[in-house]
Formats: structure tokens, sequence, C-alpha cells
């Protein structure tokens, strides 16, 4: 354990808090079958103590709530506020998930008790319910160095579904990433459990990806990042002698729409709303408006020249580490070279990993000519594309999956054929609104069709534990020897199914 | 259209039925884009009147249960009494979705009302249901020429999501599927829906499942067979520019676990029950017990012998096709060979297809000398595994992900360690019973860990059906704009969860 790195201050490019130990191949490996062996630790615990655990570990997340955004902004240049927000986010779903587990709801029993008149042919006494996968590995992302990180909702919808957790840090926020480790494992301990069942993986060698995939002992994967490794991860997945589950969320363009109704009464707020919604967090977000869609009349004149007058006033925060500050600096001269786009460019921002605001803005008919044009790039950056108000669904069918869609129009107008359209590519469709800003809740999807996602599984709100469990249905077991949620007396006094009727009751 | 190929009687080789017309490529895409345009009028019903469907095919399948018994048994060797419950179990699993779906419950409706005080921020209105995937492939078995089969557990489930379907026939059975396909038709379109939403490729040529596998209108893929097939259909799917979910159900060993107390008592009945499990339908079921698991002590002496009395008196019927037969044959003819293996065989059976049955016997230590003993082998066999009771642990260890895995035992012997690790590979765990005969049912799970499935969802019972839907999250959209279960009035009048409360209420 040699090899050390450091994070660096995208404000300024220097190196920023402490060396931090890079991991090798022999110490990945022993956190991942320590995480193995202690599995059943933390699986074989009940709803109450597993939501013990959870707040536990929420608690410890909270009370480091100033060191956290303190630290993550030195490593982030993220401003602090939205740290302080995001730790609350990540403190706040991790108490959501333990809200879920502390009534059993999901483990999702359901029994169908023996029944000799059943047709075509008698039936045994059939009790399923939804088991821990095993060990996770989590890929935390850059952007969110709290709420997609660490601690973040792959981890917690993993700990909440009773996985150990491994996770490679990100290397943009080790500091931040080792506070909330320690918080993790204080949680942990202080609920009798061994800190084995979670670890992070820090360092920038690539090689960490290989070495969680390909472990035999890691049984899903849970990534919020780019395509390129989201595809990787699939493919190393699938080079496995046992294929596990890769749950990756890869990114989107999420398109928004604008009907001419909806720009005639207010092009200008809309356009400043739509400016705010990609350049916040520095256009750094899975749900940044990459496409913006309006029609080629007047009204979409006059939310260009709002757009011109907006963007001129902004200043943008760095972006978050070299390699997304090189390959957006990268992919924005390529486009300015390309002829006949139309650029419309923020003030100068050349501090550390600063850039300027850039939004493109093209004819429909003109975007085939524009390589790249249409690539999800990370920053503030996005696309205007103008097509009349009839082309607009034409525009929907050519698009790929995404992440979220929105359509603003007005209240009476009917855009039936559009939504529908957008629904079947998207994971969340948005009225009036913008992709940005992602509840975390029970009805939350957060996910869409490939390339957006691997699966089509939210990776954000409660349903995303159930991508870390798997259905197990005992046949004519005795009583003694069922799991406990399945068993007569209901001891976790949960709600079950049974023989097709919701009941809290026990069995006779 | 001019290549032709017929079905062969399996009990004596011959062609039986119609010259079964070919499908080429051509007429293959051309099916799968229709379906594809035709989508929307299925995926549009009301739970109602996707009710209305199913039960109309179902009984258009119930209309010609005869016919079909006496169809599939010439083309298959199964004895009529199965294929008459066969039918009916088809029917059944049709209606029993129609009942899941007449009342909404599969839209899984969840809605989280607009909350300003929501933490860490105010929430949006999210409503929250699930829509069909689109066109799905299926893949037709041929060891159940109905209920997995043309309008089997894959399609009736696939339909019942809303999901246009696209079989491959299974050639073994090429007019069983045909009367199956006109059923299927008649009962769509006595409701008023387009036939193409329904088809069935016939045909012999290998090249059919690249075709229906590579088609981009295929948004799913539902799969029983063998590993090869499956595989390849996995990495097909990954190949393509948008990777689509395979639902692969590969078979599996399905080990068996008797302890010396289970044995003390009643050997002589476990042993028949378990080799007339083992040798039903000949042995061509993925819920076979192919590996059984004794202890080397006087129960298992005793096991042994009555096995060996038995087996002398079965005689099995033929295998459904050539390809098995031959197969089978040359697999237990190559473990003949074995230096050192015990074989227990039936008497002689060579019409047609016909082949005799084949019980190994070795010992634990023994089972590696023994190439692809432990492989799933379609046919009249199973291995007998001998080893004390205290290393049963390390073979449940050592074994592979099953479908399902059973277990005899005195009821109050601890045997939690085994049970515990069979649950862990096994997606049915088995008290005193066998795995043969799979109840279709909510509780049902038929699935297992790789590589007897391909993920961790079922393939029989009301589960199913979820492997067909995606999840689509509306955000603050008007009441008019939702899709009807979302709707505040609750026009279905379904059960939905509502700020976390499950009600049938409408919302105010």
């Amino acid at each position: 354990m040699s090899k050390t790195f450091t994070a660096k201050n995208p404000a300024t490019g220097q190196s920023v808090g402490a060396e931090i130990l890079e991991w090798d191949q022999k110490q990945t490996i022993a956190a991942i079958k320590a995480a193995a062996n202690a599995k059943q630790k933390l699986s074989a615990t009940t709803p109450t103590q597993r939501a013990a655990v959870l707040n536990a570990i929420a608690d410890a997340i909270e009370a480091e709530k100033d060191n956290l955004a303190q630290t993550a902004n030195l490593e982030t240049a993220l401003p602090l506020p939205r740290l302080s927000g995001e730790v609350m986010r990540t403190v706040i779903q991790i108490r959501s998930f333990a809200n879920l587990v502390k009534d059993g709801g999901h483990l999702l029993p359901i029994i169908d008790l023996a029944d000799p008149n059943f047709l075509p042919v008698a039936r045994p006494d059939l009790r399923k319910s939804q088991q821990s996968l095993g060990v996770v590995a989590v890929f935390a992302a850059s952007n969110f160095p709290l709420a997609f990180s660490v601690a973040g909702g792959d981890s917690a919808s993993a700990l909440a579904a009773g996985c150990p957790v491994i996770v490679k840090a990100h290397p943009s926020h080790p500091n931040t990433s080792q506070i909330v480790y320690e918080a993790v494992i204080k949680g942990l301990t202080s609920q009798g459990l061994p800190k084995e069942l979670f670890a992070i993986i820090q360092g920038e060698n690539p090689e960490i990806t290989h070495w969680l995939a390909k472990a035999p002992e890691v049984n899903a994967i849970g990534f919020t990042g780019s395509a390129m490794v989201g595809k990787l991860l699939i493919s190393l997945s699938q080079e496995r002698s046992v294929p596990i589950p890769v749950y990756a969320e890869m990114g989107s363009l999420n398109p928004v729409f604008f009907t001419p109704t909806a720009l005639s009464e207010k092009a200008d707020e809309l356009a400043k709303a739509a400016i705010d919604s990609a350049l916040l967090g520095s256009g750094q977000f899975c749900t940044k408006p990459g496409i913006i869609i309006v029609p080629n009349d007047d009204n979409g004149d006059k939310f260009i020249s709002q757009v011109k007058e907006y963007v001129a006033q902004q200043k943008v925060a760095p972006l978050l580490n070299k390699g997304i500050a090189t390959r957006f600096k990268d992919a924005i001269s390529k486009l300015s070279k390309s002829k006949g786009l139309e650029i419309i460019s923020s003030i100068g921002n050349s501090d550390g990993y600063g850039v300027t605001a850039n939004i493109f803005v093209t004819d429909w008919s003109d975007v085939k000519n524009h390589e790249d044009l249409l690539e999800e790039h990370f920053g503030p950056t996005s696309v205007i594309i103008r097509t009349p108000f009839d082309e607009y669904l034409k525009v929907a069918k050519s698009m790929q999956g995404q992440l979220t869609a929105a359509i603003h129009a007005g209240a009476d107008e009917n855009v039936k054929d559009l939504v529908d359209q957008l629904s079947q590519i998207a994971g969340r469709v948005i009225w009036n609104g913008f992709p940005t800003a992602v509840s975390v809740t029970a009805a939350q999807n957060h996910g869409g069709q490939w390339p957006a996602s691997s699966t089509h599984t939210t990776s954000v709100g409660l349903d995303a534990l159930y991508r870390f469990v798997r259905p197990v249905v005992y046949q004519n077991f005795p009583d003694n020897k069922l799991p406990k949620e399945l068993q007569n007396a209901n001891p976790y006094g949960i709600e079950r199914v049974i023989n097709s009727e919701r009941s809290k009751k026990a069995i006779n």
C-alpha cells in the first residue's frame, strides 16, 4: 500500500486534503471476501433491527454534516448550501429506507395455503418472500459526492435490502468518501454489526473496476456514471462464469419540448428557467436538459433572444475534475468548429477547472451535419433545436432512451401522441417543468430505456431496494423452519398477501 | 414459402399431421413489424377489456381441448390424460392472469401528491404506473406442448402485460401449435383486436432464433429450454444496439436431499416416490430431480436396493423428438463407459424415440471422476450420490444455481444450515416433497440462480407478468392527460398507493 493520490480542488487545480492510500488488488479482494463471509449478519436482521441500523448510519452521517459539506466543497467546488442540502438528502433517503423496511413491507410475503381443490391440480402450501442478493458493488458518481456516492442511493438501497456493500469511492472526493465511510461503520458497529459489511475501495487505478466486477463473491452492481464505464461493467458481468445484474444509470439528454402555445405567454420566463436548469451545478447532472426543442416561429425567436441575453450574464463554477473539464473543453472546441452551428457563450471562467457556458442552436434538419452534437456532454452546455411544431413527434420518435422527457404546453392543447411517445422512451415525463431535482419518494422513477439505463428499474426512491432482492418460495415447510415473515404467527406483524388478500393477521 | 417440414410421432418416428410451411426471414420480420405497429391496440385496453381478451383466448383454447390433446399426443407421445390436464393448466393460467389484470392490480399505481413541506425539498406531484414493454418474442418449449408453448406461461403473462407476442413455435409439435394459434386469434378478434398482435413462426431453421432476437421491434424475450440456446439469446441481446431483457429458464438438476432420519422410517416409499418423480414424463421436466443425495449407511443401502427393484419394473415412454433421444442415448452411452459408475437400468424400449431408464449411483468423492455426470440430461435418468450426512452442507455449497432444491428430514431435525444454503441457490425449496408439479399461483417462483435462470424472476405464476412491464412516472401532469389509472377520479376503481397508504378511493 505504498502508492497514494490526493484530491484536487477544482477551483484552483491544487491538491487538497490528506494523502490517500491507493488500494491494491489483494486488499480489494480481501474486503469483498470479508463482506461475503459476514453477509448473513446483515441479511438475518429483523425488520426492526435493519431499520435501526439504517437510522444509526443516517444519524452518524448527519452528525458530520458541516464537516462533510466543507470537505466536499473543497473537493468538488460545488456551493456549500447545495452540499449541506445534499448531506440531508443522503440522510433522509437512508431514513426513508429505514421507514420502508421497519414494517417488513420490502419482504413482499405472498402465502398461498394448501388447497386440495385447486385447479387444475391440488396446490401445496407455498410461501414466498424476498431475500437479500448478497454482496453489492457500488460505483460512486463524481457529481453527487454524497447522494450518489459512498452512502448514496445505491448503497442505501442495497443495505436496506440486507446486502453488504463494497463501494468504489470516486477519486475526485476521497476525503469526503472517507468521512462518510467512517460514519457508516460507526452506525453499523453501534448496532452490533461487523464493520466488514461495508467497505470503500480508494484509488485512481481503473483496474479496481475490473476487480470488483469479476469477483465471484459480488452478486450485483449498482452504477451511476458514463455510458462507457456502464457498458464495460455489463460486458464484464457477461464474461463471468456466473453473470450478475448490473444496474447502470448511464446518463441522458433529457429533452424539453416547448409548444408554440407554451411560449406564446411567457417565452422570456421559460427561456431563463430552461437555462437555469441546464446550467445548474455547472451542467453536471444526469437530468440536465441537453436538448431543448422550440418552434421556428416568432415565439421561438423570442425564446432564443432571451437565452442570449441570459447566458451572457452567467458565471459557471469550475467542473468537478480535470477529466470532466478536459473532455468538456475538447467537445465544445470541436463543435465550435462545426460549420453553421450557432453558439451562445457566457463570460470566460478559467480558474482551476473553470469553463464557460456554451449553448448551441441549430435547426432539426441540420442536426445530422454536426457530429457528436446529440451526445451527452457533461458540463454547462445544451442544444436548442428549432423545428416546426408539427415535426415534434418525429423528433421524439428519433430519440433514444432517456431518463426524463419534459413538455411545456397549454392546458387545453392536445399533445397526447407526443406524451405517449415520450413515455415510451423516458422513465419520467414532466409537464411544464424541468428535469433537474429528483424527489426521493415511493412514486419516483429514475431510469429510462437504453442507453439511459441498463434495466427497467429505478436508482432513486424506495423501489430501488427491489434491485437487490430475489424471490424464494418454500413449499410445504414446517412452520418453525420457515423464515419469520412467512410463519403462521406473523411474528413481525407485517402486511402479507394470503390467498390473494392483504392481511396483517396470523394464520390459524 | 416453398420449404416444408412435418412433425414426427415419437412412438414410431414416422411423420404425422400436416405439411408445415417453413417461415422465411421476410415473413418473420413482417410479422414482428405488424405486431409492433398494432401494439397500442392492446396496451391501451382497460383492465376490464384486457381481462375479457384473455378470457376469450382461454375459452377458445378450452373449446379445442380434445382436439389439442389428441394432436399433441401424436406429436409428443405424452399420455392423453397428461395432455388434457395440460390444456386445462394452460387455460386456467390464462384465466388467472385475466383475474389479476381485471382489477388493474398489475398497474401498481403509486401516487405521491405534491408536498411543499417535503424534506429535504418540496415534492412535485409524482404518479407512477407500470406500462407494457412492447413486442415480446417467446420461444416455445418442446416438453410442455401447451403450458410452455404457443399460449403458455410466457405468452399469457406477456399478453396480460399488454404486449404483442411473436412465438417461435417448437418444430416438435407444429400442428398443436397451429390449433392454439388459431384459438388465440379467435379470442383476440372476438374482442375487436387485430390478429397482428399475435403470431407464430413455424420452422426448423435455427436462424429463426437470430431473426427474432435481433429484430429492433422486439423489446423482450421469454425463453424456456436449453442452457445453450438461452446463452445464445443473451449474447444476441447484448450485441443489439439496444439490448433487451432475456428471461431464460435454462433447466436445473433439482437436488433432493434425504437425511438418515427421513429414510429410517420409510426408505422404500421414498425411493419409489423419488424414482416416480425422476421418470415422470420420461424425465423430460426442467424440475426433474437430477441429483438424489442419500447417506452411505444402512438406510441409504435400503433406499438403493428399493430403487433397483422399482426401476427394473419401469417402462418409460419415447422421448419427445429425435434430437432429445439421440442426445440422451449418447450421454448414457458415454457415462456407461465411465469406470466404476454403478448403473440401474429398466427394461429396454426401442420403439420410435424410445429409451431405457438409467439411474446412476456414485459416491460424492467419486463424482469428479465421471465427466458430465452432473450435467442436466433430459430424459429418464438421475444420479444418486452417496455421502455421510455431515457432508451434505458441503455438497450443497458445491452446487450451482437451481430451479428447485428439496430436503426430506425429520420434523425435529435441525437442518437450518442446509435449508439456508439451498435457499441461496434455488428459487423454490421443498420440504419432504419432490420438485415435479409446479402450481400456477401468486406465491409460486419458477426461477433460480444462474445457470438455472438468467434473471431473478419467475416464469410461472402471476409475478411472471412483471417481467414485461416498466415503470413510468408522470410529474405535475394535468389530470386529464394522465393514464387513467393515475387520474384523481380513479376511473378503474383500482387499489393504489397514495402517499404510502393503500386506497381504492378517488383523490379530491
